[in-house]
Parts: structure tokens; sequence; C-alpha cells
């Protein structure tokens, strides 16, 4: 029996994990499930999967919480200090899987816990990577990337010595807009940017796919998880998103990792690793994928990765800066009051005029991305 | 400093390892190279790495070989006693690159030293793969596939647990005639044949190429070295020759290995493991190669494969019977005596008709091999 509490239970990670433990109930024993505000549904979970202890982010939704879990010996809680101490609360694994910068206090707690974190937040690494990083290596805890492409790596790491690695390449889909002009680029709308060809993501991270931003916040994980050098680190773009990662050796060899657009897939790797568990994932038909194209980044069009690469050699606070200016960005893009191309645009102009200190805790990240979002949103606004 | 042994070191495999070898020679001392009647090479070879033995496994090689390494202080052997007697020296590694039945004893005299032993033979284990990883087991000893395909899937199960491989598939180039029509396959000419557009070959394996009986050989070498089961292994045809194996695990994983078509990448891996050395071999360069293409084997035009699948489901002498009838049948293609399309015609002739006892030891894998080639020459006589 593992114990297992999962930070983000009814999200998109949320519910991939859930599928699999459910396929084998009698191995795991479910501490906490979290939610922002779902009661209805985390409720549900909770039940069907015997928590200890279910919490809502938002304290609003505890009483429906209460009333839904009532007679199931089911702990209810509300509000933010509940969702930490739920996290805090001793588990073998815990899935951080909260978006946003709402999921950086609940993961720090799971990490000072000194146990296993399977990691699904992004901002974790992207803004607070030097911070996270340290409580890790100092409370003993291990982090098991559930990224496709962080999980890739990390798969085509096992067994090896990451001082023999020349380098990693993330692989990238490249965005529905890969084939785009520069042109057209400029005229995307919204509707057209949300459209992923491999992955059914929500809006962020879709318009993240088709500016590239995503891969330049996954450039910035993989510097945090795999210290190899940032000038080890590739992007190379590959239409089909099979081969989700790649690492090569002083030798000349390369390991990739191969497989479905599921979750379902890097979730099972983390949580049976280092062994393996069955997934309902079929297997890889090449034969029938027929072929498996690769192209060099084009960052005249997509300057996203570039602008992350710079904000990962810069250090200090600009990754927060970043983060916070694109989402910034990302939600004026979606409500129709800047152009897609304007995206980068914005993002490079608050990485050149803001120049925060490092952020040395938690507080200090947070402090910054407020500081950044505001300053993009006052720039925005001056447009 | 580690010690090394390469049996057969005047080969193609013997080059790549000295090569490899030579660029960190403070770290290895060579115990014994041995060559078949190479005297003038194996002098040089054995001169250049002080060597501690050389041998000729022709005797007749051996009062030239005793004149060039005059005064050298390295000691002179020939004949197939001195060559066991050399491969059962210790050596802390073994590089066993001897081609054919004639490597079957020394690289059996390496493995009951009880060291690792790098392999490049195909016969040990086509042929003698029950008697060869008994030996194994019982002597302690580590084997390390050095050709490319199953030091490919070596790498892909470092750090897994073989019980959790859901299916292993070996690629192959599909050789010269892989888009050829059966009339057209049907007039192949010798000289078509050893044209192989990515490896640099010898004649014998380039028609084994052509036919696929190479990848039906590697199908049987890789029932032994990975016994996860023959109706787990694979094969697929991928024309660059980029990706040299993969192997699928349970949850829906697949790790591939790729890199040059450079002898010297399998071998560094086989050398350094478990760490890994640097090659000359250059980085991975995946957008200039631009794509990767994959397709089923035509088991029709290309009977090759089925007949080794079927030989290794058969087991006993069966695989061997398949490896002897197979090298007549080429020796026979490459005099002009018989079609392209009639090797693999015969072989499953031969197949049919002999069905010797299982080999238990390696005279009787050695005698079954001898009768199954006298019995092929025959058949080929009576067309």
């Amino acid at each position: 029996m593992r114990t297992i509490s999962i930070l983000g239970a009814t999200g998109s990670i949320g519910a991939s994990t859930l599928d699999l433990i459910r396929r084998e109930k009698d191995k795991w024993r479910v501490v906490a499930l979290t939610a922002n505000g779902n009661a209805a549904e985390l409720a549900r979970l909770a039940r069907a999967f015997g928590a200890q202890v279910a919490v809502v982010a938002d304290e609003a939704a505890l009483p429906a919480l209460r009333e839904a879990l009532a007679g199931s010996g089911v702990e209810a809680a509300g509000g933010v200090e509940a969702l930490v101490e739920a996290a805090a609360r001793p588990a073998g694994l815990t899935v951080a899987g909260i978006v946003g910068c709402a999921g950086l206090v609940p993961t720090m707690a799971a990490i000072r816990q000194g146990g296993t974190v399977a990691l699904a937040n992004k901002e974790a690494l992207v803004s607070a990577g030097d911070v996270m990083m340290a409580a890790v290596s100092r409370h003993g805890a291990t982090l098991l990337p559930i990224d496709s492409e962080h999980n890739a790596i990390f798969q085509c790491l096992a067994g090896n010595d990451p001082a023999h690695v020349r380098s990693i390449t993330l692989t990238a889909s490249g965005g529905p807009f890969r084939d785009w002009t520069q042109e057209r680029l400029d005229a995307a709308t919204p509707e057209q940017a949300v459209r992923h060809p491999n992955w059914d993501m929500g809006a962020k991270i879709s318009v993240d796919s088709a500016t590239m931003f995503n891969k330049g916040l996954e450039l910035i994980e993989a510097s945090h998880l795999f210290p190899v050098g940032l000038d080890r680190l590739r992007i190379v773009v590959h239409p089909q998103s099979i081969v989700h990662s790649m690492v090569e050796y002083r030798d000349g060899s390369t390991l990739a990792q191969l497989g479905p657009s599921d979750m379902r897939v890097p979730i099972a790797s983390a949580l049976a690793w280092p062994a393996r568990m069955d997934t309902p994932c079929g297997p890889l038909d090449l034969a029938a994928i027929g072929e498996l194209t690769f192209r060099a980044p084009d960052e005249e069009r997509f300057p996203a990765t570039r602008l992350a690469r710079e904000a990962a050699q810069t250090g200090g606070a600009a990754p927060a800066v970043l983060n916070a200016a694109n989402e910034v960005a990302v939600a004026a893009f979606l409500d129709g009051r800047i152009a897609f191309s304007r995206i980068a645009a914005h993002v490079a102009d608050m990485l050149a005029r803001y120049n925060g200190a490092a952020p040395a805790t938690l507080d200090d990240v947070l402090a910054v991305d407020e500081e950044a979002r505001a300053r993009t949103r006052e720039a925005l606004e001056a447009v």
C-alpha cells in the first residue's frame, strides 16, 4: 500500500492520475484530494477513492463540500491554510497538479515533507526554480516531472550519470501556426490559437503552444530539473509529437522517449517509478504513423524560446517576470486587446525594463510575480 | 587501469575498438590481440598497444608474426589452441569480434573466465545460443552486445525491469532492395546486393542485409539476450538507420536509441558501461536529417525474418541450420550459381528437411553446423 495526495484533483492531471489509481485501487491509499472550488466533483472523488481529507481552496465552497461529504467519513476543509495543511500531511507521493501561482505554496509544503513529489505545476520551476530546488535538496525530497517532455528526459537519463550528457533536446509540436508566415501570425485570432493539433488543452496553454512560450517555459523548467548547463539544452520542432524528448550522451548515443499524446503515460511513469505500471494506452505503431519529422525552431517568427533562454541565463527574477508578463499578455490577446505577435513583444519589453532582485523566498517570488503582472497591465493600458 | 583482450583485432570491430582505446590509452592495458592470418597488421597493433600476447589462428602465419614481433616483448603464438588459451587469460573485458563459427570456441573460453564479454560474433548466439547463455549463467559472465541493434536495446533497458517490457522492436534498413518488386528481386545480381545504403560492410553481411536474413539472425540473437518471449520481439523497416532499436514498456512509454551508423558508438557503450566515454562521433542533428520513416516488413518478398522467427520458435538445432544453410546459399549466390530469391528458398527447404537433435555442447553445435552446410551444398548441386 502506498499513500498519495493529489493537489488539483478535479483538473486534468488529477483526472488522469485518478484514472490510473482506480485501476489498481488495492495498492493505493488516498490521503488528500484538493480542488479550487468544484465541491461537488471533489466530494464525488473523495468518496469514490476513500480519501482521508478533501479541501477546497476557495473557502466559499466549504459548506457545499461539507454537505456533499456528510456521513462519508471524509474530512472536509476549506481555504488556503487548510490546503497547505493537507499538502503537508505525510504521503509517499504527492501529485502537484494545481496550475498557476496558486500551486506554489501547497507544492512547497509537499516538498517540505521530504517525500516524492510528481510535479505538473509549471510555475513551481519557472518562477520559483531556485527557491524550490533549494527546498528539494534541503528536505531530501524527490522530484518526478510529469510534463511529457521532462518525464521523457527523466526516463532517458535513468541509469546514466548526468555528467555524461552531451545535450538534452526538448521536442516541440510547433503549435498550430508553425507553418504560418509573419503576416498571417500578425492577424492570428484567439479561435485559431486555441486549436492545438496534438493535445487537448485549455486556452492559456494552447496560446502558449502557438507562441512557443510553452516550450520556453519548459526550457526554464528543464534547466532546473536537469542542471547540465543551458548551452546543452536544445529545442527541435517535431510536429507529430511522438518523440517527447531526447538525451544525447558523450559517446554519440541518443536516447529518446516516444509515446502517445496521453498524460497518463508520464503520470504512470511517476506513479510506478522506478518500476512500471499498466496503462490503457495502446502500443506505438510506427509503421502506421509512417514518418516523424524534425526541423529547427524559427526564433524570428517565434521569439519565445529565445526570450526564455535569455531569462534563464539572466536568472534571478527574470524567469518569474517572463512567466507573469506572458500570462497577462495572453489574457489580453484572448480578450482581443492585442495582436498575437504582440504577446512576445510585451514579454520582451517587460524583461528589458523590469529587473527585480533575485527572489530568495517563496514570498519574494510571489511579490515579483505580482509586480510584473501589474507592470505588464500598465504597459498594456498605455498602448 | 582496465584490462582488455580483443579477439579479431584486425577486423572491423577490432579496428573500431582499438580506435577508441587509443584515445584513452592510459586507462587500458591490452592482454591479448588475435587475428586469423594477418601477421603484419597484428604485430603492428600489438606493438602499438603494448599487448601481452598476439595470436594468429592460422599457424602458418606464426613465423611471420614471430619475426615481426622480435624484440618487442610481445609474446607470439599461433593455432587454435593458442587462440583459446589467449582468450582464457584473465581480462576485465573481452571484445569477441571474430566472425563466423571460428569465433565460437574462443568466445566460449572468454565467457568461462566469468568476466565481461562484449559480443559482436553473431554465430555465438544464433547457432549456439542455448549453450552460450547457459555458460554465461554458469560462470557469472556479463554479456554486453555490440551489434548496433542489440546495444540499442540494452541501453533502452538500462534501469528497467525486463518484466515490464511490452515489446522490443528491432529496426531494419530494409537493405538495398527494399523497394524492389518480386520480378526485380528474382534478377538481382551480387553487385547490386553488396551496395548497402547506410553501413560499409563485407559481401556476406551485405547480402544478408539485402535478403533481411541479417535481421532474422538478429531476431534470434535478441531472443537469447532479451528473453521477454518471441511474441514480444518485432521488426520495423526504418530506411534511415538512425533509430537503432526500441523498447516499449507496459505503461505505453517507448525508449529508443538513436545515433550515427558508426560501430564506435555501440562499442564505446560497451567499453565504458555502465559509464560513458567520449567518441569522435558528431552530434545527432535531427533537424538536418529532417525525417525518419517506418514501415512494416514485407515477409512475402523477404521471407527471411519469418523463417528466423520459425527457427527460433522451433529451437534446438533449427537456428544453427538456418545460419549454416544461409551462409552456403549466400556463397552460391555470390558465385552466380543461384538467383537471389533462391537463398531464402534453400534455407526454408533445409529447415523443413533437417531436424537434428538439440545441441547440448559446443561440439554438438559445430557438428550441426557442418552437417547443415554439407546438406545445403548437396541440395545446391542437385538443382
